[in-house]
């Protein structure tokens, strides 16, 4: 199957069992329920996708990794709900449509996004057939890269970042902490729910942090393009130049693919996705 | 030993921990280092005392049961910090200093909040020595009381009981899902610690569940008699009566009481507590 098919397929299972899982775990106040379920709306996937992605590549059925990988996605789903806040990038639009506040109003997205990081928890912690010792571990890879020595840190460097300039380092350390940290552990969950060797484990990691770096400059190399948001926000692009972000999108791609050498003949989908990074940047 | 003196005991106990903890795992950005630490500064600790108090009473000892009394703590700390925001009660001051928005903004409050509920996570899934399956237990029994189907689900019926009066009864679910819920865990999470018969497990909770509720309504009583909040905020005094409040609280303590037979001659702690606050409304 190609890279796309792979997406799509991925992508629909999601949906799906983030819709069930939302409607299961928040019960009772429909004001909530509503705006959890209008947070998880409507994403890529990505991160989710490769969760599941590595688990297959490493012999596990996404059944067994749908956990982590919906724990994911809620995660994710949170932390725009909360960055959009006004208090924060106070943006009005997110996935196409009114961003969770403009929706429901301040307090209920904060609550929202309070509700989908408890929620990711939870769900890693009941939901499919994993054992209950390794739940522990997929507790302790999501909670470290989402929380104060990863994510949270890598919004706070933002916050302090506008209107200041403190050079592409700066930039380049936010960017880790606040999309690398996160597709770190997305690869990380998913060779846990498959039970691999620690090496293993670890390059599934190394790969997701340099990915996810490569993919937030692409990102910013993809807005620069459209006359988007680098205008306002503080990208690495702004910070140093567009042959500077290119080349190190590139190097970091590039050492996302040396990572994975201990998955010996296996992780297809984490190469192609490399790849198909590398060749938008070509 | 005295209530109070164990209360005493395990608050210092608590307040050194949750520094150690702050500063061990927020680390490299300062600032939000700083908030965390200011967030749970200065508590009283009751809930997380409930956890070494129910592991200690069932033979476990307290260093162990220290990482579920840590994340309860910093479950209700994020709970405070985001319960003051502006979008929210809009609270300038907290634990007898300015809130922590008023400190350090609100986006930096909001993102301590996060931090700390995540944190709350990990400490629980790697701090001391609890054996791994047994920490996931843990996860599921404090996710749950505190995400959508607990404490969040209850902040969201305050907001929606925000100038209407929707009768003491609402009041009643909102006080269990916000206080309610999160006394439970706490107890439970002792027992769970102390790897305990689940019968006691859920004794332990059930107690949680009903001095929590009557904890809340407790402090409106002192509220009222101080002339403080009930002026402005939902209260059940506000939605019913005082002599209806005190009556609830009276037998609500009675139940908290009686769901101690499980514990046979053990559950001192509870018991002294639950007796503690049936004499504050004799």
């Amino acid at each position: 199957m190609s890279l796309v098919e792979d997406l799509e397929r991925y992508r629909l299972l999601l949906d799906e069992a983030l819709c069930q899982a939302t409607a299961h775990y928040a019960t009772g106040v429909e004001s909530l329920k509503d705006a959890m379920a209008y947070a998880v709306e409507g994403g890529k996937r990505l991160r989710g996708a490769t969760v599941l992605a590595v688990a297959e590549d490493l012999g596990c059925g996404v059944q067994e990794a749908l956990g982590p990988a919906l724990a994911v996605e809620m995660v994710h789903a949170y932390s725009l709900v909360h960055d959009d806040l006004p208090c924060m990038d106070d943006d009005e639009f997110r996935r196409g449509k009114p961003s969770c506040h403009k929706r429901y109003g301040e307090a209920v997205a904060l609550l929202a996004g309070d509700a989908l990081l408890t929620e990711a928890f939870e769900v890693m912690a009941t939901y499919g057939a994993l054992p209950l010792d390794r739940r522990t571990l997929c507790v302790r890879t999501l909670a470290h890269a989402a929380g104060p020595g990863g994510m949270v840190a890598g919004q706070v460097i933002d916050l302090a970042l506008e209107g200041r300039k403190l050079g592409p380092d700066a930039v380049t350390l936010m960017y880790s902490l606040k999309t690398g940290a996160l597709f770190g552990a997305a690869a990380k969950l998913g060779a846990l729910a498959a039970n691999a060797r620690e090496d293993v484990q670890k390059a599934a990691e190394s790969w997701g942090k340099s990915f996810g770096l490569a993919f937030q400059i692409v990102d910013d190399i993809d807005d620069l393009k459209q006359g988007g948001k680098e205008l306002v926000k503080d990208t690495l692009v702004k910070e140093s130049s567009l042959d500077h972000a290119i080349a190190l999108a590139r190097s970091t791609l590039d050492e996302s693919l040396a990572a994975l050498g201990p998955f010996g003949g296996k992780g297809r989908f984490l190469r192609e996705l490399s790849l198909n990074y590398l060749d938008k940047i070509k």
